[in-house]
């Protein structure tokens, strides 16, 4: 059982973005304060500000404040629901052609099966002209 | 190696609309003709077409059309890359957990070993008092 709080519309949008896939990469290489998520992005401490909060409002990550720094941490619960949605569509479309090809060997096997029968029909018959 | 032409931002906003995943969801069960995509979903069909006009262009569903059908196809590579990325950073989190994990747990036997030293020279400076 999850833990997660987002929704998958929000999760998805949230990672719609370059900038906060960025800020979740780093995320997974341990916390970070605000700004050492900023250095890197082209942006300013307002917009990473407000990209943080989409990513927390999501439920992505959490953050906490101690004296004048906040550090935010990556919250995976968001980042496994969202991965299981998409196995789950992966596995239903290959589970779907997994079938389709059994009902394709079975089809294939029948039509050997029809064309042994009618060799053999072929040949008594051929036996019985003979 | 995918042959995927999406980029993971599109892929994302498409998936982040729920009528979008319930499209991609009825797309794994197998193709099916645009009017049965509309028809459990309470819109007209004008925003279906807008719809799968966005699944189209991130790669996630590629139609063709017969007569006066036009029949859409899910197509999985879409689908995986969005998964790959989302297992990327997961397990790069993990790692960091695991690598912490090990850490701490060279750090309890260095304490241990640390106790240790510390009782057996308790131990001898006693003996030498004895």
């Amino acid at each position: 059982m999850l833990d997660y709080r987002g929704s998958p519309d929000r999760l998805f949008h949230a990672l719609a973005d370059p900038h906060r896939r960025a800020v979740v990469e780093r995320l997974t290489h341990g916390p970070a304060s605000v700004s050492e998520l900023a250095a890197p992005l082209p942006m300013s401490l307002a917009a990473v500000v407000q990209h943080l909060k989409v990513l927390t409002d999501c439920g992505l990550v959490r953050s906490e404040k101690a004296g004048r720094v906040r550090t935010c941490h990556l919250e995976p619960a968001g980042l496994r629901m969202a991965e299981e949605w998409l196995r789950g569509q992966r596995t239903a479309w290959e589970n779907r052609l997994d079938r389709l090809g059994a009902l394709l060997a079975e089809e294939a096997d029948a039509e050997e099966a029809d064309a042994e029968d009618a060799d053999s029909a072929e040949d008594s018959t051929r036996r019985d002209e003979e």
